[in-house]
Order: C-alpha cells, then sequence, then structure tokens
C-alpha cells in the first residue's frame, strides 16, 4: 500500500531540485544577455525537467503512470492506478519574457482522486503543497480555508483576451462580470493564478481552455481549501481532455455562475 | 547648487526605511488575520508613509516643494524648483488583497526636468532607481536599453477593464491590439507596470486616467533607458493633472500610436 506522507515528501524534494536545475540554466542564458534563442531554450529547459521527473518517478515507483506536456510520459487514457500530471514550466511566455512568474505544476492522483497537489514558483521559492486532508502549505505556512466573498469584492484572474472578439467565447459574456467585480489581474501562468486563489491573492480565475497538466495540481489544492473547480457550466473538469476552466472561492462561484454564466453559449 | 548623488542617496535611503515600517505595520496585522478593517489600515499606513516622507524632506530640504496623493505636501501649482511627487503606496487594492505587489513611488523633479526616479516593490524587496544619465538599477543590477519590439512579440501591461464597456474608451479601440500582441498583463500598480518596462517583463503598458503620482518615477525610469512616456494621443504628459497613459519600449510606441491609437476618440 502506498506511504502518500512519503511519496509527498519525495515530490517536494525532487520539485525543489528541479526549481534548482531551472535557476541554474537560466542564470546562465541571462549571463549572456540574449533572448534571440529563448523559445528554444524554453524549449530545452521544459524538455529537460519533465525527463528528469519521469527518470525519478520510473526509478522509484515504476508502476505510476505519467502524464506530462511534453509528452515524453506514458499514453494515458485513463485515470486507473496512480497517475502523475506534470507540466514542468506552466507560463513559458513569462519564462521567456520575465525570468519568472511561472511554475512547475505536479499533481498525483489515485483512481481519478487528487491526492498531492504541488505549485513551485521557482523564482519567488513558494512551494505551494497538499497532501489531500492535510491541508495546505505556502511553504511552511498553513493557509487558511478559503472564505466566501461578493462579485463586487471580488479580484478575478482574467486575461482581457476573454472579453475581446475571441476563438473561444462571445466578449459579452464575461465584461458584465469584469465591470462587477473590484478588478480583474492577469498573471500569464494558470497554475499560478490557482495557487493565488489559495492564497487569498485572487479571488476566482476564468480561462478558456487549458490542458490536464496546466490545472491537476491546483484542483487539488483549491478544492482542498473549500474552493470550487468546474469548467464554465460548472461541471467536474475532465484530466484527460482539454476544458474551459472556473476555478473559484466558495459562493462566489455560485453567484457567478447563475449571474454571468449560466446563459453562456460557447 | 543642489548635489544630485547625495540627494539620490538620502531618497533611497528613506524609501528603504518606509518600506521597512509598511511591513512591519502589516505583519502585525497578519498575525491576527483580519481583513474586516482592511480599507482602515491601508488608509493609516498611506498616510502614515506619506507624512514619513514629508517630515524628512521639510527637515532637511526645507525649500523642496513635495506633491503627495494622500494631500498632506504642498499646494503645487507649477513644477518650478525641486518638486517632490510622492505616491505612499501605489496599488492600495493589491496592498490589501495580496499584502503584496504594491510599490512607493516617488519621482523628484527640478523646473520640470525628471531628475530622479524611485520605484520600491516592498515585498520583493526590489528597488528601481535612476538618476537622470546615470542609468538604471534594479537594486545593484544595471538594467540594459530597451530594445525595439514589434507588437506580435510584445506582452501588454493592459487591464480587461479598457476593452469591456467603461467610461473612459471604446473598448473597439484597444480590442485589436489585444488580439495582435503576443499576449497582455495586468498587475494592478502602475508604478510596478512601468518598472516592469524598464526590467523587460513588460514591453507597453496603457491606462486611461492617472494621477502624477502614479506616474512621476516610472516616466524617468523609463525614459532613462530610451523608453517613450505619453498620453494615448502621443503627446507629453502633465504633471499637474490627470493623464491617459501610454508608456513603451521605443519603436513599439511608434507602431501602437500609428496602427491602434491614431483614430481613437476618448
Amino acid at each position: 500500500m502506498m506511504n502518500w506522507t512519503e511519496l509527498n515528501e519525495q515530490a517536494k524534494a525532487w520539485i525543489k531540485e528541479a526549481g534548482e536545475n531551472i535557476k541554474r540554466s537560466f542564470n546562465k542564458t541571462l549571463v549572456i544577455q540574449t533572448k534571440t534563442n529563448a523559445n528554444d531554450l524554453v524549449t530545452d529547459i521544459d524538455k529537460g525537467t519533465e525527463q528528469f521527473f519521469i527518470k525519478k518517478i520510473k526509478a522509484k515507483y515504476p508502476h505510476h503512470k505519467i502524464l506530462g506536456e511534453e509528452g515524453f510520459g506514458d499514453d494515458v487514457d485513463n485515470m486507473n492506478g496512480i497517475v502523475w500530471i506534470i507540466d514542468p514550466i506552466d507560463g513559458t511566455t513569462n519564462f521567456i519574457h520575465q525570468q519568472r512568474n511561472f511554475a512547475i505544476s505536479i499533481g498525483i492522483y489515485e483512481d481519478g482522486i487528487g491526492k498531492i497537489g504541488l505549485i513551485y514558483d521557482v523564482v519567488h521559492n513558494e512551494l505551494y503543497h497538499s497532501l489531500k486532508g492535510n491541508g495546505v502549505y505556502l511553504n511552511d505556512l498553513q493557509l487558511l480555508p478559503l472564505a466566501e466573498v461578493a462579485v463586487s469584492e471580488a479580484i478575478i484572474g482574467m486575461n482581457a483576451t476573454w472579453v475581446t472578439k475571441n476563438k473561444r467565447i462571445d466578449p459579452s459574456i464575461l465584461s458584465p462580470l469584469v465591470s462587477d467585480a473590484r478588478g480583474t489581474r492577469s498573471y500569464g501562468s494558470a497554475a499560478l493564478e490557482m495557487a493565488y486563489i489559495a492564497a487569498g491573492r485572487l479571488d476566482a480565475y476564468i480561462t478558456l481552455r487549458l490542458a490536464p497538466w496546466d490545472i491537476a495540481a491546483g484542483i487539488i489544492i483549491v478544492e482542498e481549501l473549500g474552493g470550487v473547480a468546474t469548467n464554465l457550466r460548472g461541471e467536474p473538469l475532465n484530466l484527460l481532455e482539454k476544458n474551459t476552466i472556473f476555478i473559484s472561492k466558495p459562493g462566489l462561484h455560485k453567484e457567478i455562475l447563475a449571474k454571468y454564466l449560466k446563459n453562456g453559449k460557447w
């Protein structure tokens, strides 16, 4: 039988080690002050980081399955057994432009149930971590359960794209929410925006199309604090395909769904 | 005659001291875990910080004028002489919701010419500082002159509000820019978004109505690196009234003005 506490400690140690490797990689490149090969660079680091995890996991936990963004893991077509869902760098545009505000995201599921969620903001050295049933921590600080908040008091993580003509949603659906909320922010990393909900920096996060590895850890972390993670119809998220994403504090989730999303077509 | 190097060192020392005071203030409040009096709290800290600067400046430089957001400074109706323009907390909503992503902003002008720009990201301990003609520094690291970039490669700091029905600008003017840019971000602090342009994390920043204290330091810092700071018509910013704001890397400024803003009505 799986020792989840031990697995959690192991996963945290690996994510920290991977973060150190990434910091070393781009320290080198910052010294040479070039952004001309930024895309190649991020691709190399993305791939290298995923392979780092796969090698470690396969050696120690050979029966675990791995679903990773870069495709070096297994062909995962169901959630049976223990499945690691890994995004080696969430927020690659930020990585290239800012050398910050990206994260490593790892969700570990057992038969489809989220057990361990890890989101590591490498540059700010903030590790958000949760072992199901044991709360959520930002480094060593335990985070509080999420309190209810009204739209008028809420800061929503949402990109301007979704209230501009786009391929995924009629901009008139979310525009009233932008007007009614206290404010909106956009950080360019789904994993971090979900972590910010956990930490109380955002109250909700809405986006139109994400892959499982963008959200696998965030769902576990937000739900552990009483938050709600669904698609824009309020339905459960599917970890084997792309989804629309609506993550929120409780109460606020119901209000936004009823007032803004219920009649939407997309 | 003013010794600008000495004034710069003095202003940097005061802004650091003010930052320490702010961190101490909200460490206390975080311990008691309440957000119910958040607005009162930020008002107290805002006022206290402005008064800290006024007391220091008046004692050491009694002939300098002070224009501050909280109104404890002088009635400044012209830019003659040496004028300090101070925002004790830029990004108050972030201060309340996030306890981070706010800044102290100080611009010092002589007869209307920007001489010293200081933006202090208190929580991340990042001080952006410039003495005109001597470059821009992020802490001890000198920042590079801003390179030209095309819209298709650019990350624009812009809030979703401006492409949503609002009182200040027809949302259809900026929507095509959101579509054409590589991406948009929104951080909720004008001073920090201008500092991020200096650091290369953003390529441009657009917003519709800011007061002099929001931008006084950022203008000096961005211009020192070859960036361009104007209103949305491409005209110089007026430090005695509110302005629309369009800050950008060179080249990109011309492209956005010609393609997106030139025919706008607001």
